[in-house]
């Protein structure tokens, strides 16, 4: 029992459901939040810093060749000395292009090595692609790192403004994209970082930000020297690059002063130059690159050259050791093979271990506040943190109350997922998991053929190893209509209905199958099911139905599955299957009437009793699972109350089935089952749960009350 | 089969043994490493540096106090801007004293914050009592930080210097030991930084130490102010702390300036001050720090106020709050209150988040070479590398190679323990597991009562996670006699029989059980076996004896365990119990010979057959497991036909009993049955390994090479 705090943790529950419904923080959609106070404003600022400027320089200039002698890295004190300092709280901005599964991947890794060393509110520009976009939304409104906006521009507008430029490189018409960021970036905008996907920063980006400082009156892009001899030509016979100085410069990080390249024509000028030399040239073969190049070679006058350090360049024949062995300090680091990680360099083991640092980084704890900076979270994020701020340590349930206001960072389709082709009665198998199902999943794939959201509960480092899991699992790895969604490890307790509320929401098919992850369905589920719900016509019906699919199990952990009803039943007569936990807990399917089932021919309904959880199909649109259940009990109760509280009819169907799979007891179970406090906070959480029942469904939630009553006092 | 490859492997797998075994890297205890060319010498390059120094300074001072204006770092570029900076690849030295198992924890946490960003060679100086030194000098061994010496001070031999001194600060007597550091340290040191190990870095060492740049010629320690009221008085009733100038000092962070302090009569003048103040005062309160408090109130010339952020205060009533909200950038944060993380603190969260970056930062990825400087392996280091780059990638066997050359980074008795007193007849139980598993160990305490050593495969932050589980299970938290020793996760696959080895080597009993992580000994076992042990008197007979206690196995996971072999016998014929393995692999426990088990009275002897791989009881002192079995497959029969060769004779013992309960398939029996590579190259191993034991047994293995040959043909 629960004797403080419910009115509070009511309220901060129905915050948290408020917070996940309405969406309170949805980046750059809103074009107003440019103009929010604590976003600051690019241009102005920083004209602000740039009219007073403190430079400290010991004289060492910035010119950086890669033959020259100075890399303005060479001599260790350079680099650090030489900085023009943005004042403390000011607002940097950053633009990446980013498109598809991959790369959403990618910017995440970016941008938590970025988080960790940067002192200074941040604005995102990202150009993105419609899957990219989804990804990125639901990852930064969820993640709530303060100081940091994200706007999102839409990709699929700026093609035309590209797609004319034959180009050879893996990056596609994306790569090119960045050569009309001066027209798409905001007007207000002066000066934007521009970076690729695949680099990964080693230190403060307001370091890199800094060198504006130093662009003469003309110079209006900051770039670093090719790190390879691939512009010098005659790399093999008829290698013919476009044209550049010297070596030419690399584009995975450009400083881009926006205004001034307004101011002397950027567009005109690189399209002219693109032009012509292309009627020489057939494509680009490094997409923007050779064209940026292009233009320096005629005006060389407006590139700044960056030190070294601050793109080294890991490709298959780098000549980027010349500098990183001289230099005190890496900056970035660019993986500009296609081969990425697995490029093979004399150092490469350094470079990598630098990544996978960010890599398996937990992005939680970059939600570090900047000290002495105003207004970094946006209202919504503020109460909840008051809320948790509010949660009183001391009280038993305290875990409890904590974990069910933690909103956790979700990473939607974390891997290529082809979504479904429009099918009227497709149906979506949807089921959590943590690291210790992962050998379910190739099983599963075996058994359900059809599409399936999964949501996991991994830690960023887990997610990496699924990540590999799957590349390594021909069965899985074949699986295009398998959708992955890692909801990131916050708290003790397991959220298990805000897990099952991500796969939900993800499902693209009009019926969903709430299923548990050891659960292995009949062979022929996916297929028996959409016929059910054609011949039962669900989607004319004016009712509204749950198919129930009876659930079994087995104790023994090497077991042969049956083909078929009949042989299911004999395994059941010969004591090899048990009706799905008919010893510890029968009442929790006993509605659906076993007996009868064995006998059915047709879909029966049936009606709700206590405790019943039932596995069902419903539409995609079913009510969601209670987040406040976390941990072990009572989660699919809740949600079986409410679709009978909602008039959903229970169909049991005669030939549907799905076997339970021994494993190990988790952790919360153990946990429930040591702990009395933990049996006393889910009955607190059972009556808060009534009590908005009743609040919401009046006399009709009463015999769901009466049930309860019942079931405490035998207890 | 392995085609190619084969004999650089296993001189490959030569190297490592030598290596685990002769253990080529014994930091510290070899006073040859001070003069290591690549280890430098700190004094003479020092020199060299401030001889020539290079300052640059915007003209703020550096004096930081809480009440006055500048803490050296209001103004966000004073504090990278006024270094004097150290050479690259200068050695930097650090004193850090660590007593005990939390502190050892403690320490590493804060080595990893340092290494994360120093770009230095370090030079470590601990000062460690004999259960810190024998778990860093095997932790620092196997991790293998290029640029990184330790060299160790016996605590015990300090205590005399300063145990005269009443003191009634947690950290006890070994806090006092900072005091006499200077006359500890080799004189040929000049200057030195000294930690205390509840700090965390946020920045480059390498600063720090620029900060001696900044000394007058008289002064010898540099301090940041305290921020508290502590030593102003006051803070309640009869409350009398030390003299301090000001606020004085804390001592968390230390510059220490050695040579000049012996010049001054360091160990004269803190100890005629000590002892003058406690004729007054009874006892310090805050260790060392009183005393360095008040010398510095007398000879307030010697002190070098550092910036504010170089130790950020966060105790219960700190007034950090004044340093960190108008500095830039937070260099160290220092857990001065006894509760550590849990200590109330508006901004905890960013501290706590900071901190925990490094508690589960996987310090592999610290293995970082540090570019451009000379010698940073020693010898026996490099030729690992070497071999690991020789490896093949193309090769089928390669991750099996890889993983058999890996040296994994392990923390002996991660948690408190109580070694067993020493008895005739004792026997540790030896096993090992990986975060899937624990969940067995709350009944594995409950079924033995006898001490154990259990090596753990996880990831830095699972070590966390493992450290809370045992915190917040009381039956676990209740028993020091459970050593657990972490070997870090590296590369793909089980490293099980290196794991088995490191427990096994840890036993502190003369006999061991080698059992495994998913059986449950029969009640009475720990009693039972030594019981037999006795009435054997194996200690005094001529020839070598391995206990065999038969295996069992249920496979249901509700199961309720037999009190007696009795019990057993009527489970085993109700077919609720199996002997183990009975249906996949019969052969591993054939020669238990179970038929004779059920009515033996007495121990029987039996004869080793292929495959044989029973759970025994052997002297602390027996063989090793060969570690080139990696993954899953016969890595017990290996060690099984060792004990055969050098002649145990098995005996199985009549009334005891183990029994394995189910689980879900680990990921590597899952890639054992779905890879034929695996299984080729398990072959390939098998192979290798009688070539080994025809090469040391001759004739006399000749038996196990024809099992092998007719398992083969059989295959």
């Amino acid at each position: 029992m629960l004797p403080r705090g419910r009115p509070r943790a009511l309220g901060a529950a129905l915050l948290l459901l408020l917070l996940l419904v309405v969406g309170f923080f949805l980046f750059g959609r809103d074009p107003e939040c440019e103009r929010r106070s604590w976003a600051g404003e690019g241009g102005t600022l920083c004209d602000r810093c740039l009219l007073t400027p403190r430079v400290f320089s010991d004289g060492l200039g910035t010119t950086a060749t890669l033959d020259g002698d100075p890399y303005g890295s060479r001599n260790r004190s350079t680099s650090s000395l030489q900085l023009l300092l943005p004042p403390k709280c000011e607002m940097l901005h950053v633009a990446i292009v980013c498109a598809g599964y991959n790369s959403s991947r990618e910017i995440i890794t970016l941008m938590k090595s970025v988080l960790f060393y940067r002192k200074n509110p941040l604005h995102l520009h990202l150009i993105t692609d419609a899957v990219a976009r989804n990804i990125l939304e639901t990852l930064f409104r969820t993640w709530m790192v303060p100081a940091v906006v994200v706007s999102f521009y839409d990709a699929e507008e700026l093609k035309p403004l590209v797609s004319w430029i034959p180009n050879k490189h893996y990056s596609g018409l994306y790569g090119l994209m960045k050569l009309v960021l001066p027209s798409v970036l905001p007007l207000s905008l002066a000066r934007v970082i521009v970076l690729d996907t695949d680099v990964t920063f080693s230190s403060d980006i307001m370091e890199l930000w800094a060198l504006f400082g130093h662009f003469s009156d003309k110079q209006v892009v900051g770039l670093v020297e090719n790190q390879s001899d691939w512009y010098l030509g005659n790399l093999w016979k008829n290698h013919r690059p476009w044209p550049a100085l010297g070596r030419g410069f690399n584009t995975g990080v450009i400083l881009l002063w926006l205004d001034r390249l307004q101011q002397i024509g950027w567009e005109q000028m690189w399209k002219l130059t693109a032009k012509r030399e292309l009627l020489t040239l057939t494509a680009t073969s490094l997409a923007d690159q050779d064209i940026f190049n292009a233009v320096i070679k005629e005006h060389p006058e407006l590139v700044h050259p960056l030190p070294c350090v601050w793109n080294v360049q890991l490709s298959d024949h780098t000549l980027a050791e010349r500098c990183y062995l001289e230099a005190a300090d890496l900056k970035v680091i660019h993986w500009n093979s296609p081969k990425k990680l697995r490029v093979k360099n004399k150092h490469a083991e350094f470079f990598r271990d630098l990544h996978l640092t960010f890599l398996g980084f937990d992005g939680k704890l970059l939600c570090r506040e900047l000290f002495g900076c105003p207004n970094q979270f946006p209202p919504g994020v503020e109460q909840l943190q008051q809320a948790l701020a509010q949660l009183d340590e001391e009280e038993p349930c305290f875990e409890f109350r904590q974990q069910q206001l933690t909103v956790h960072r979700v990473h939607i389709t974390f891997l290529s997922h082809q979504p479904p082709p429009p099918r009227p009665h497709d149906v979506t198998l949807v089921a959590q998991l943590s690291m210790d199902r992962l050998q379910m999943l190739e099983a599963l794939c075996r058994h359900w053929r059809g599409p399936m959201s999964l949501a996991l509960y991994l830690t960023d480092a887990e997610a990496q190893q699924f990540l590999r899991f799957v590349e390594t699992s021909p069965v899985l790895s074949a699986r295009k209509d398998v959708a992955y969604h890692v909801v990131y490890r916050d708290g003790p307790l397991y959220p298990v209905n805000q897990l099952r509320n991500v796969a939900l929401a993800q499902a693209l098919t009009p019926y969903v199958f709430l299923s548990d992850i050891d659960f292995l369905p009949a062979y022929s589920l996916y297929d028996y099911l959409r016929a059910s719900i054609e011949q039962l016509a669900l989607g004319r019906r004016q009712r509204k139905a749950a198919l129930v699919v009876p659930a079994f199990e087995t104790l023994h952990y090497r077991f042969s599955f049956p083909n078929s009803k009949a042989e299911l039943l004999t395994l059941l007569d010969a004591g090899s299957l048990h009706t799905f936990r008919y010893h510890e807990w029968p009442q929790g399917h006993a509605s659906t009437d076993y007996t009868r089932w064995r006998e059915a021919q047709a879909p029966y309904r049936v009606q709700w009793s206590a405790d019943y959880e039932p596995y069902v199909v419903v539409p995609r649109d079913c009510p969601r699972y209670d987040p406040r259940f976390v941990g072990f009990g009572w989660n699919k109760v809740a949600h079986i109350i409410e679709l009978d509280a909602q008039e959903y009819e229970f169909l049991v169907l005669p030939e549907a089935f799905s076997i339970h799979l021994p494993h190990a007891p988790s952790l919360d179970i153990s946990r429930f089952r040591s702990s009395p406090t933990y049996r006393d906070c889910l009955q607190a959480l059972k009556e808060e749960f009534h009590q908005d029942l009743s609040r919401r469904y009046g006399s009709a939630a009463l015999k769901y009350l009466t049930a309860l009553q019942q079931s405490r006092s035998r207890a």
